[in-house]
This record gives structure tokens, C-alpha cells and sequence, in this order.
């Protein structure tokens, strides 16, 4: 390879200067045939006005680089400065976080000395959209939004993952017993696309179990794919038991645009003492070479890292008088990897990314186009029933409201208070009023959209705060609501 | 204590008649002061066409009760049958889950021999108000739904506990790092409580963190208060380190109601052969004694399995040849505790329920009235655009659209795409706009419901497909809605 791959580099804030020294040092030793191109972002950068972390020329680096090895950031408290993490991540569509928990036992102490796991996390969706609303002096909400490009993105690239990285296995996360719709769906799409990857085992584990079972059993897991909320979870959980929050690194894949940075944070209190260990990044930069196409590369660096781990060369944090020989800081670790460039591990397995087999694995979501027939049947009406009316008066007043709907049921927190309600006390104060435009499901006729509006006029003729709705549709005939509990 | 105290008995499916047997032939060798009322629910009713599992005179029995204790139940696939344990839990507004996690090492092998954690959790609200909908072809939506009276009422029952079982220190968990105004709320709530309990510890940490911890430090917690699927995940990562599935009890307590249950299944593979062990049906009996005010008998029971236990004495779940003297089966099990009623154990630390300081925990929610102004300054409007109009060209039309509303945004999951969106390639397919009556947000303005009627008038004659809509308030001038990305 004669052409250097131009990459953005953010050295980051605390250790992050040290650290990125150190990588960048063993990846020049190691010939790695890149092109860095530095960018400020972080605190210096927030206290300069940007609430974003980020100056506008530092995107324009990495527009043009399409990859980001970044040091760990700080932010700063308060006044409103955003996280850079989630600002990347989401403006340059990174749906992809990919996190490798690997066992360097006995040199990191684990419980679990054989795990090799890898946890690819949907990073654009889920209830981390942060769409929250206050809809009554008691009543907070926060949108779970799913969809299918965004589970058929993040499943598909699991299973393309785990093909080129050898992988044997692929497991999903859902709590699809309990959410039916948004949950099923990631399951069903999991389903969907396994079966085109006939070679790749697959199965599927409730939330709950599952988390129990990586604290428990990690060896038991290969590749792990799940929506947002849970991959944060089981990812904290592994790292941590894994025991080697220091040494991980992970990447943040979109189609087109990339970021690898180490796991751990800034560590401002032991900053510029050179005493960090450069791992993290490290591995995060090797992350970083296969994906840019340099493998031999990757490997060559891996080995190195590897080798020095089991000579017992060894920073501050891993430093044990049992399995460590010398006591080294940051560049002194540095200078260890860059001495065994071309050594090969003999207690690790050797890592060997094959040339030619990691090209960019881009996914996108919208390949399997659904059209289904949606028809408008009914409307969900939240009120704020401050007054307490009860349920009953409050049927009583709906049912003078004329038209097409007809008033089905009314429920407070998914559970149905009218008719035939078993409650003795119900929560009355924030009241969903579900109308249908016929009470049997199988029944259901379109209605318009200006039926819902003249229905909501009736509510505010009567006096009802109506503080949401939620339309009600029919896809192919198939309910898209799920029923109250009691309906 | 001379007149019993009614309770209704479930026997429920699978092993659940054989451990109930034992269980109640150990609390009437303790003299327990009960009066069992056997009910009939579970599989076989389902089966007769019940598809909430419990029929009509078995409601008349719990609500008179208001105790129950209850076996194992075979939810059967399919035919649209509903858990028991949720229609029980939400119609009799049994708030929290109570789950003790103890290790009783060296008998049950577990890696932490000091666990001894309380699991208090939310039982009535989050995503697990199952209330979901479908929108568009593509994407799918669940309600996270908090309340101030839902967390009132389980932080204060989580301090209530504390206090009266004489815990030390209270752990809330949250995500309030993302979710500012659901889990915020959750999190502020905890601190407001804390404070009128100053002789307990009080601390809180994020979900993710909080797990690994759970996972990897369990011993580090005493009592544990979170939001429904949070708890959810904890307790099953909880019960897997503990390694005692097969001892575990666990309450559902309400203000008016209380069931207590072990927390395994009901182990079909094994029913009928006197084999299965019954101690977390026994230990759930052992919490409702306390719970009816018979601390004495109470300890009693737990003292007597406790000696059994560490006597050797272990059903084939728990027996190994190290710390077994004999291997029994269920009835043989039963009558060894039966046999050391009146011992108190030595390797572990006897239980000694005071009388009198366990009175029934009643926490009502409402406490802490908040009236705010409340004021309609905006809405959010999201429409299906599965013709994937350009944000800009979608603000243009709406910017036709007269009255007090101004279009501020528009936004994507969460994410702004318009204006000034620096995303090459946005979803489109589903939108949020959101107008205000004031582009400042310090600025805003009163508006009527019917502007809202107005400017939703207006989609329509657009031909935008209005999918739902999001009240925009503000209370005591505070915004009562979080920003999108970028916003």
C-alpha cells in the first residue's frame, strides 16, 4: 500500500494527549499507512462557545476522512454543553456500537478467564431518541421509538460481523414478551435476517435472563446484538467483569463514517504523569486499521500488545507482584509494544486478520420495503383529568359525542378502568380514551382524519384537557395498537 | 394471638401443589395463626376459558383476604391467555416487588457468601404499561410512562422497608443521565424522600453502572429502589449470582393487597415426584407472616430452615457430596424442618423478626400535592412522510399554515433535521414538527386547544398524515419538553 489513509485525529482531554501519543507511536513504528490529521474537540473547546464540543472545521476534517480515532473527553457540568459522544454519533448516523469484551487473564484478574464476547449495540434509537413530555403536574413520558431500517441496519451488520470475523454465533437481546410490538419487532427481524445466514447459529434471550446470563455465564456468548437501553446495560456489565475497563477499546460504525476510542474516561486526576495505560485506545486504533483495510497491520500491532501483556510489562493499573516483571509508565509501554513489533504471543491466541477479508461492512436498512395497506380506524385521547371525574361520568360525557367513533374503553396507565372495571381505586388522573370506529376489532372501518378532529373539538366543548393523541391504524387488516390490560 | 388470620391459598400447576403442601404443613406445625382459603387458578382455568386465570369466586376470596399465597402458575401458549401475575399485580394495584437475594454459601455455591440485598421494585408503571403502536409501515412506538404519585409511593415504601427490617442504606438506580425528565423525576423524587429518613444511607447510581456492580460487587448493597424494567433486569442478574433460584421468595405488596410467591416457575418436568424443594414458597410464606404480624412465628420457621440447611439436610436442586449429609425429597424436607422448629441456626445469622415493629407498610403516593400553572405553549405533530419530503420542503408548506403556532423544528427520533441540519441523510419517513407560540423559549405565550385544532385543520388539508400529536406546556414556566439534537 503506497497511499497513506488520511485519518482525523482528537487527541482528547486528561490522559487523552498522553495516550494518543503512545498510540500514534506504535502505529508509525508499525508502519501503519495513515495520514493523521489532528482536530481540537472537547473541553477547550466547550468553554470556547461551542456547546457542541466541536468547531466547524473540525467536522470538516471529518467529512472528508470519514474515520476518528479519538481520545477520551471531558465534559464540562452544566450550561447546557452536550455530549460530543452522542453528538456524533447521531449527526453522522453511527448506528453501530461495536464493543469487543475480552479475558486477559491471569494478567487482568477475572472470574472468567475464557471470555471473548462481542456486544454490537443499536445506537440511534430506542427511549435515547430523548424525547420526553411533562403532560400533567404528575405525569412525565418518554417516547420508545423502533424502526424497522433501524433494526434491520444494526441485526444485519451483527451477522455480517460475525461472518467476517469468524464468529460462530449470533445472540439477541429483547424483552419482547412484555413489548410485543417494538421489541417483537427487533426479534422478527433478527429471525428474518438469520435466515439468510444459514452458517451462523442464532437464538434470542429475554433482557432479563440474558443480563443474568452475561454476569454469569459470559463464555457462553459470541457475538450479542440488542436495541440501545439494553446494549448500554450489558455493556457496562461485561466490561466490568470482564476486568478490563482499561484495556477495551470500541468503535462506532454508520455507513459512512467511523470512530474508534477507547472505553474509559478522561482520568483528569492522574493526567500528564505519564503514568496511563494506552491500551484502550490502542486496541481501538487496531479496531481502526481493519476497518480502514490495513489487516497486516492490525495484526502486527495486536501481537505486539499481546506479546507485552504476557511479559509481564505492565502499567500502574494492571500491575500485579504475581504475574507482572516491570512496572512501566505510558511511554515506556509504548516503547515495550513498539520492541516486539513482528513477536507473536504464545499464551494468547495470535490474532491474524486475513488480508482482503475485513472490507467496510456497510448496511443499510431499507432494503426490505414494506407496503402494506394502512387504514385509520380509531384514536387513542389522553386527558388530564386533574378533577378526578371517574370514569364512568367521564364515559358518560364521551358518549354524547356524536359521529363515526364510538367510545371503547378507558384506561390510566395500560389498564382499563371502564367498562366493567375490577379496580377499586384507579389511578384517575391522566386517562387514555380509546375510540374505535367499531367495538369488534375484526369490525373496523376506515374513518378520516377530520372525524378525529371533530372529536377532539367534542372534547374541548366539554371541558376535557386533552394533552396527546395517538391515532389508531390497521396494517393488512393486522391491529397496530396492543389492547389495555383487562380490554 | 387467638383469632386466625384468613389467607387464600393458590396451589397452582406443576410442583406448585406438592411445595405448597409442605409449606403448609411446616406453618401449622408452627402454629402459624392462619386460616387458609384454597382458590383454583392457573393452567386448568385457563383451560375452562378464563383467559385472565383466575375465576370470578376467587376474586371474592382475595379481596376479602386481601392475603395471598400463591404456587407456581402455567401460563399456557397462545389462545390469547394472559399472565396471572399481571392482571393480579395491576388490578389489585400491587405496586412493589419485593425480592430479598441472600447467598447462603458454602451450601448453595455461589461466588459472593455475603449477599444480602433487597430488590425493591416499581411494579405498576414504565414501558411494562405495555402501550404500544404502530405508526407508519416502519416504525413502532411504547409509552414510558412515570408518575410522581407511582415513584412516591415505591421510594417511600423502599425507606419504610429500610427503616422498619433495619437496613442501612437505600441505592436508587436511573438513567437520568438520558431520560432527564422521566428517570430525572424518578431520581429527584428519591432525594426529596431520602431526606425525611436521615438515619439511612441514600445513593444513586446510573442503570448500566449500578448492573455491573450488581454483577460484580453485590455485596456493596443493602437495599435497592428502581423503576419497573430496571428492576426487572436486576433481579434476574441478582437471583443468577446468588445461585439460589430454587430458595427465593417474593412479595407484591399493595396498600389493600399482598401475594407472595417463590420466584421460580412451576417445573412441569418435575411435578408429582416428591422431589422438588420448597423453600422459596417457605421463604415467601416466612415474608407474609411478617407482613400479617406474626414476627414470631416467622422466625420460628426461618430459623428451623436454616438449621436444616446448613444440617445438611438439601433436595437434590442443592446437594453435593461436600456439603450434603443427606438427600431428601420434598415431604422428607418438610418434615426435617418441622423436626428443628425451635433451633435457631449457627453458621448463619439467625432471623429475628421483632414483634411489633412490623406492622403493615401502607405508602400512598399523593402526599406531596403539586398544583402547578400549567400552561399550552406549543404542540409536536408527527405525520407519516412516507413520500420522504425534504425537511425544507416540508417547512416550507407549513409555514403557510398561519395562526399563533410557529414551526420551530423538525426532527427525526429525536434528532433536529431542520433547520440549519448538518445530517446528509436523515430518516425522513417519520417526523416530528413541532410548533411553538414563541421561537424563544423564555418567550412563550399562552394558546388555546384550538389552535392546536386549527393548525392540525391545516396538515390535513396539506394532505400530511397526522400520526400523532405531543402537547407542548410549560409549568410555572418551566418547559415541560426536552429539545430534539441539535435544537
Amino acid at each position: 500500500m503506497s497511499i497513506k489513509t488520511p485519518i482525523t485525529v482528537a487527541y482528547g482531554d486528561g490522559i487523552g494527549p498522553e495516550i494518543m501519543q503512545a498510540t500514534l507511536d506504535i502505529l508509525q513504528a508499525a508502519d501503519a499507512q495513515i495520514k493523521p490529521e489532528v482536530i481540537e474537540v472537547g473541553e477547550k473547546v466547550y468553554l470556547q462557545g461551542y456547546t457542541s464540543g466541536i468547531p466547524d472545521q473540525a467536522w470538516e476534517s471529518l467529512k472528508r476522512t470519514k474515520v476518528l480515532l479519538k481520545g477520551p473527553i471531558t465534559t464540562p457540568q452544566g450550561g447546557g454543553y452536550k455530549s460530543l459522544n452522542v453528538t456524533l454519533r447521531k449527526t453522522l448516523g453511527l448506528f453501530a456500537n461495536v464493543r469487543p469484551c475480552v479475558s486477559y487473564a491471569p494478567y487482568v484478574p477475572t472470574q472468567f478467564p475464557h471470555i471473548d464476547l462481542v456486544i454490537i449495540r443499536e445506537n440511534e434509537e430506542d427511549l435515547y431518541a430523548g424525547i420526553e413530555h411533562r403532560q400533567t403536574d404528575e405525569v412525565y413520558q418518554c417516547l420508545k421509538i423502533i424502526s424497522r431500517p433501524g433494526c434491520e441496519q444494526i441485526i444485519r451488520y451483527a451477522f455480517e460481523y460475525a461472518q467476517k470475523f469468524n464468529r460462530k454465533k449470533v445472540t439477541c437481546l429483547s424483552k419482547d414478551n412484555i413489548m410485543k410490538m417494538t421489541d417483537g419487532l427487533f426479534h422478527r427481524i433478527f429471525n428474518e435476517i438469520a435466515a439468510q445466514y444459514p452458517d451462523i447459529e442464532h437464538d434470542h434471550l429475554i433482557i432479563d435472563i440474558g443480563t443474568a446470563l452475561i454476569a454469569s455465564q459470559p463464555e457462553r456468548f459470541d457475538v450479542v446484538v440488542t436495541l440501545n437501553l439494553y446494549g448500554d446495560i450489558i455493556s457496562d456489565v461485561a466490561a466490568q467483569i470482564v476486568g478490563s475497563v482499561g484495556l477495551a477499546g470500541s468503535a462506532n460504525i454508520g455507513n459512512r463514517m467511523a470512530m474508534f476510542e477507547a472505553i474509559h474516561g478522561s482520568a483528569p486526576d492522574i493526567a500528564g504523569k505519564n503514568i496511563a495505560n494506552p491500551s484502550g485506545l490502542l486496541n481501538a486504533a487496531v479496531q481502526m486499521l481493519v476497518h480502514i483495510n490495513q489487516p497486516e497491520t492490525a495484526t502486527l500491532v495486536e501481537n505486539a500488545w499481546l506479546k507485552t501483556l504476557e511479559d509481564g510489562v505492565h502499567t500502574g493499573d494492571i500491575y500485579s507482584s504475581t504475574y507482572s516483571k516491570q512496572k512501566v509508565g505510558t511511554q515506556a509501554f509504548a516503547a515495550a509494544v513498539i520492541e516486539r513489533l513482528g513477536q507473536t504471543p504464545s499464551h494468547f491466541k495470535p490474532a491474524n486478520y486475513r488480508p482482503g477479508a475485513y472490507a467496510k461492512i456497510e448496511c443499510y436498512g431499507d432494503q426490505y420495503q414494506t407496503h402494506s395497506k394502512k387504514e385509520l380506524v380509531g384514536v387513542d385521547i389522553f386527558i388530564d383529568n386533574s378533577a378526578e371525574i371517574p370514569a364512568a361520568q367521564l364515559a358518560a360525557k364521551l358518549k354524547q359525542l356524536g359521529g363515526p367513533l364510538e367510545l371503547i374503553v378507558i384506561s390510566s396507565r395500560g389498564l382499563k378502568i371502564w367498562p366493567d372495571s375490577t379496580i377499586d381505586f384507579p389511578y384517575l388522573r391522566h386517562c387514555c380514551c380509546r375510540f374505535q370506529s367499531s367495538k369488534d376489532s375484526k369490525q373496523l372501518k376506515t374513518i378520516h382524519h377530520t372525524d378525529i378532529l371533530k372529536l377532539l373539538s367534542g372534547f374541548n366543548e366539554l371541558g376535557l384537557d386533552v394533552i396527546k393523541t395517538e391515532n389508531l391504524y390497521t396494517f393488512d387488516g393486522q391491529l397496530g395498537f396492543t389492547l389495555a390490560q383487562g380490554q
